[in-house]
């Protein structure tokens, strides 16, 4: 099994709040075996040895909810009401997508998120084989799921149901294990709830855990309301879905009484700063859901509503718009954004060895170039991540004890043949 | 005069809204004479020909309030509640400056604006003359001004006002017109009332602008109500800093009449959204400001609560938290937050040459490497960089006709010298 050293490092483990250590850190195969101060065995004992000067480890990001594809849709109509931009711009332009655009602007994003330090990502969306395939190629960890909408006849219904079942069973634990599945219900506003009830059975049957937007917007939270008379979480409770594992985003329009039910439930909540902001969605109550105990991580959502998958602005948004919303400097420090961004995001999706430096552990980490202004002074490294960092600063990828990413340039894409490719789609879907 | 042609670009020149021009911008002396589709005249005729492809070419970013040589208290004590981050972290630091801290502060913080496209920024700090002589060496505009605490003896009021006109006189217009200056009283809070009317009465003899703090926190805005009756607009307006040209930092707690009557003074206004949010002082009424006239521009503050200079991050936060917070996702279109980060910058800070790519302006502009994943599509590229952009996508940086970074690099400053010493101040400092 090859061997690795990284030495003269910074590493942030994330096992212990705001420390860093300077040392060095062993990989073996596709497991982190040591993190220290010292070098544990004679230099000749490593197959590759790498000088970590001006460089700061770090867990790899998680991105725990979007949709890839939409990349293509990036700057699309931006700036207009949701309604308007939904079904005169998003909608009409996803119906056109053909497996081969859900192939190129997956890729495209997956891209943009290797070389930003996102070395994990939730998918919900169609043609999902190429979404696979692209996770498979790219060398780095995806949670997917075929999103299914059900406003349509019990047959279409039936057949993407279906379709999504033999997607779940055929890639789950795939690709050395870096490939896991789930089901997804759309939404509680796009599937009946005898819809939403055989999705579960299939869960159930299939033992995978459920992925499905939630309360996003205050407007959806009303229509539940009239639609079925109760509000979402309620809603969805009732029609079992917390009876698996589950992982809900966005979360914006939250009561006491719900963050109470997800917490009982241990319901997981993908937090999507950006995306909530940019559709003028709402601020979630992220202190509250922390202070409860519920379980969230950190999502860009696509590209569409973002406009770019860069996780440390997420980090940054999830630590900054809660400070200056509720007036309290010290509502979400530093650390625990971190930690939303990595080891939150992995126990989130039910990835345990995934998050943490730290021996054991998946090799799943990323290296920043730390020999710039930005980073200094010297002084907290996790606040300089959070504060201060970008994608751009990611040097280094590993995932599963594989680089990915090396100097910048993606080891596994051929990323000029995709941005040509992205390209053409977009010039033939705008038509 | 050196000519300059740059073809195969994309140009956003700020003068008509939402509009890119692909084509060909030339440059003579240190103005823009011409932007276009065609190439104007033979090839022959330019002595320095650049190959705009792949490239978009915009103004430079304007940063209307910081203090540059506070990035040695990067990092230094985030997250802790306002006063005990002042009381017990950033005074008795700042206490310890010395001009060489304010000099290799500075220049660290010169070197990451510059090499992020920042072309002019607005520095109120304490030892100038240093400040000022980082400005001249490394071809960026500067308006610059010793901010002044009247909470000292008069003697010593006295002789700080004196430096500071000092300051002012020596420097303004200097370095071929790239430095002006302002005079500032730090606030309302630090400023005796009749300190105050002595800046003004200096700023009146040598006809320059004013800069100050004003109504960053609630706390504030009731401190002045105890002290002196009045909310802080009124109580600078009856001091008569008003009837010069002034530039306010912050703003975020005004009513309706005090929007009123900065809009009649023709009062600028510095939003610092980063820096507001980071210290909890709220959310400024950006909208309300905007559709009363007043003229908005953007700042970072200091990289000690922001934590980067990173003028897109202002511009994308301006964009997002105004359309979360006020639940309208039109309230600050990409199309008015590039602005804010552009030419109402420059108008903001009487620079009515700058930030605008047309003849007769000055060349001030930057130039973003757009052969990257996040600004693909070729969709709306005010779009893109307002969400998407960010500092390190900079590649070329002009001011005033010069180039001062080229390929990422900085061609003015030493980098590596800078951040030698930058370090060494601060271990010296943090003792």
């Amino acid at each position: 099994m090859k061997k690795t050293l990284i030495s003269n490092g910074i590493f942030i483990s994330n096992k212990e709040a705001k420390s860093s250590i300077k040392g060095c850190m062993v990989i073996e195969g596709s497991q982190i075996t040591y993190i220290g101060e010292e070098i544990p065995e004679p230099i000749e004992n490593y197959d590759e040895v790498i000088d970590g000067t001006n460089k700061l480890y770090m867990p790899g990001l998680v991105n725990t909810h979007g949709h890839a594809a939409m990349s293509l849709l990036r700057g699309y109509g931006d700036d207009l009401a949701l309604q308007i931009w939904l079904e005169e711009k998003m909608w009409p332009m996803e119906a056109k997508f053909t497996s081969q655009d859900v192939k190129w602007g997956t890729r495209l994003s997956i891209l943009e998120m290797i070389k930003g330090g996102t070395t994990t990502f939730v998918d919900m969306y169609d043609h999902m084989n190429e979404v696979a395939m692209a996770v498979e190629d790219s060398g780095m960890r995806g949670v997917l799921t075929r999103g299914v909408i059900g406003l349509c006849p019990p047959d279409v219904q039936t057949s993407k149901l279906k379709e999504a079942m033999e997607f779940a069973k055929n890639w789950h634990g795939q690709a050395n294990g870096r490939i896991t599945t789930m089901m997804s219900p759309h939404a509680p506003y796009t599937c009946p709830p005898d819809y939403i009830e055989r999705i579960v059975q299939a869960a159930h049957d299939l033992d995978l855990p459920i992925h499905t937007h939630m309360s996003e917007t205050r407007r959806e939270v009303e229509g539940n309301v009239e639609q079925y008379g109760a509000r979402p979480v309620a809603h969805l409770e009732k029609l079992g879905v917390f009876s698996r594992p589950t992982l809900v985003a966005h979360g914006v329009h939250l009561t006491d009484e719900e963050i109470a039910i997800l917490k009982q439930y241990d319901v997981r909540v993908s937090h999507n700063p950006g995306s909530n902001l940019k559709l003028a969605s709402g601020v979630a109550r992220l202190p509250e859901l922390l202070r409860a105990g519920v379980k969230v991580s950190l999502g860009t959502d696509s590209a569409a509503s973002n406009n770019n998958l860069d996780m440390f602005e997420e980090m940054r948004l999830a630590a900054l718009i809660h400070k200056g919303v509720t007036g309290d400097p010290l509502a979400i420090p530093a650390q625990e954004a971190l930690l939303l961004g990595t080891r939150m995001g992995a126990e989130s999706i039910w990835l345990d060895k995934v998050g943490l430096l730290e021996p054991g552990m998946k090799a799943d980490f990323i290296a920043l170039d730390i020999d710039q202004p930005h980073f200094l002074p010297k002084t907290d490294f996790v606040s300089h991540i959070v504060y201060s960092a970008c994608a751009k600063d990611v040097v280094d990828v590993c995932v599963d004890g594989s680089w990915i990413v090396h100097k910048g340039e993606c080891l596994t894409l051929d990323e000029e043949k995709i941005k040509r490719e992205f390209e053409l789609c977009f010039d033939r879907l705008k038509g």
